[in-house]
């Protein structure tokens, strides 16, 4: 039987589960991001209570620190952190990518200096694969380049190619039991790339594909054309990944072209500067208009933080510094999302997909413009 | 009926209720320290959960944040911050007086320049009363004038007697209905004193009486020497308040002259820092030894950070700045005081204080020597 069963679909879209090590997973998903073996301020059994299926964590950071021989001695992150659910692993190279000028790409692998004391450290497939072996995810992605957006044709042509070439040597590690492996698509922005990348990736043993390389900076339109261009022709029997990706608006277009998996910091980033995700958009706390507004942050949520305090105590919390804003942020917004996907769910479930993608985009695109992804990207960057 | 009533005792150690507006405080206790209405890094419900039976909120720090005009608007700081239990605060002189040379001190009050934006700001016994009727504490602390230690005589009773007219002035305000008043005791380290502090301010008509002025940089020895001195001096039905004391060491000490409230920021402050609470001393998270530690903080201790975490996991969190940790290391913290007074609780309740007193003094004083005081107060002021 497969990892992957579809249980209803609508259009490109589907609604389905996802057999992990750890557990089952119902996708449509969105993954919190917990970059250090933690998600930023909660705790593995409060993420759980708040919808968390499947966490991510970021293979680069973890390699760093704690680093390998901790997580051995510890059997694995899973052990180490306290959570017992799915995991995914990404492959450290879109955050190597990101340290620009302190890396050096060649077809072996990335040559980067720790940023922690200097030292010259070497990131191949195979020593991806293995990092990801030690971390014991139930996913691991194998290594693939990114390039920045907008990049000239040559660049994200061999980008393509050697993310093809660096995706077989990934599979021609040993495999830990159990863990499975998804595929990337690089490509950009261009849809003849973003082929050409998939006829090198389709005919690996992939348990999953994924897009890379998007949400890099360009327009929601290019992804969105790149997304629809490229829904007819994934596999229809492998779970589909997006990476990095996004606003709920991004999301609930991704999901109509058939993406399964979604992480992004933005909930958590956004969290610990006092923006909280509502259907109208980012709430920003820190605006005095909410001096001494007694509503939660959305009459309508469930989530411990709107159930408990008003918009006027969570902005005194941000006034005076206080950690627990940032925490009660991270549950609205984590809330929000899994809440949103969810909702997600729901509607294929009870074949209602198209009519709730129709009920929602159009507030959605108002509420999360294009320049809401790029602006509070930089902005909160850390 | 008395709002204090004591269920057993032992030599001058008790072990009583104190009914208060939001609820029933069964003494001695711990109130942990919630400066700007929040203990920092807990939820109210987490609190109750960690044994917390009261808070204690700053007066001089929630008049400037969130301020008058906002705990009004709420009716209060219970509202505003969900807390539904008993409340004291202070009376806003003690952070006042640690401004030093930005405070200015008359018969009248202390005029003192905002750190926020400058503005000159005055306080005064009828002005501290008026704040905390708004902040509609359970207990309200009287205007006081703290002196550092060692003081000359003339500055210390200077301060006693200023300390006892300005009590009397706060207690001519009206009182909030069901409001406690505590007096407070100054006096440095001379007993004679104390005991004409005592003398001035036995005529009021206080609810409960406190003893100020202590744990501000003198030795143990001396602190323990004015306690045993104002023992067998204190009026036996009224609660007895050591303020902002201490180490587990003096508050086992205290007991047994009789205390029956306490509040401190060590458990909360060193949280921040790394710093957990045992039996045998604070166990500092940072230290390399305990890299690869698989064992929890304490053992024997059952809160949720030595049920689920390692030290391992524990030290990689501070490592990596993860605020995780700090709160981690609060529930810890906080347990572990609530937990030590409930054993010091439970022991008067089954007779055996001297036994308890006997068999842990020793330990605690290795633990928690002299030195600890002064130099973990100091490397972790904020």
């Amino acid at each position: 039987m497969s990892h992957f069963t579809i249980l209803k679909t609508a259009g490109h879209a589907r609604l389905a589960q996802l057999q992990l090590s750890h557990g089952l997973v119902e996708t449509p998903v969105f993954m919190p991001v917990g970059t250090y073996g933690v998600v930023k301020t909660q705790t593995p059994d409060e993420l759980q209570k708040l919808g968390t299926q499947i966490l991510l964590g970021n293979t680069y950071h973890l390699y760093l620190r704690p680093g390998l021989e901790l997580l051995e001695h510890f059997g694995g992150l899973h052990s180490f952190m306290n959570w017992s659910g799915p995991l995914l692993t990404d492959s450290g190279g879109f955050q190597v990518f990101s340290l620009g000028a302190l890396r050096r790409i060649t077809d072996e692998g990335v040559k980067f200096k720790s940023p922690l004391n200097g030292d010259e450290i070497f990131l191949s497939p195979e020593i991806s694969a293995k990092i990801q072996q030690v971390i014991g995810s139930d996913i691991a992605m194998v290594l693939d380049e990114c390039v920045s957006l907008p990049s000239d044709d040559r660049t994200v042509e061999q980008a393509v190619k050697r993310s093809a070439a660096w995706a077989r040597r990934f599979f021609d590690v040993p495999r830990k039991s159990g863990q499975k492996i998804y595929a990337i698509l690089q490509g950009g922005t261009s849809l003849a790339f973003r082929k050409q990348s998939l006829e090198l990736t389709l005919p690996l043993p992939m348990d999953g594909l994924a897009i890379g390389g998007l949400s890099v900076g360009e327009p929601h339109k290019e992804m969105v054309h790149i997304l629809e261009g490229l829904a007819p022709l994934l596999p229809k029997h492998l779970p589909h990944y997006l990476m990095g990706v996004g606003t709920p608006r991004d999301i609930l277009e991704a999901v109509r072209c058939g993406i399964d998996q979604f992480d992004c910091v933005l909930p958590t980033r956004n969290a610990r500067n006092g923006g909280f995700f509502t259907p109208n958009g980012l709430l920003n706390i820190r605006n005095s208009e909410y001096k001494l507004d007694k509503r939660p942050i959305d009459e309508n949520c469930l989530c411990d933080c709107c159930r408990h305090y008003s918009r006027a105590y969570l902005r005194h919390l941000f006034q005076v510094k206080e950690i627990l804003g940032c925490r009660l942020a991270t549950t609205h917004n984590l809330y929000y999302y899994h809440h949103f996907l969810k909702e997600i769910r729901d509607s294929l479930r009870s074949d209602r997909f198209e009519a709730f993608y129709q009920a929602h985009i159009g507030q959605l695109t108002q509420a999360y413009p294009d320049k809401f992804e790029r602006s509070e990207m930089e902005v909160t960057k850390e």
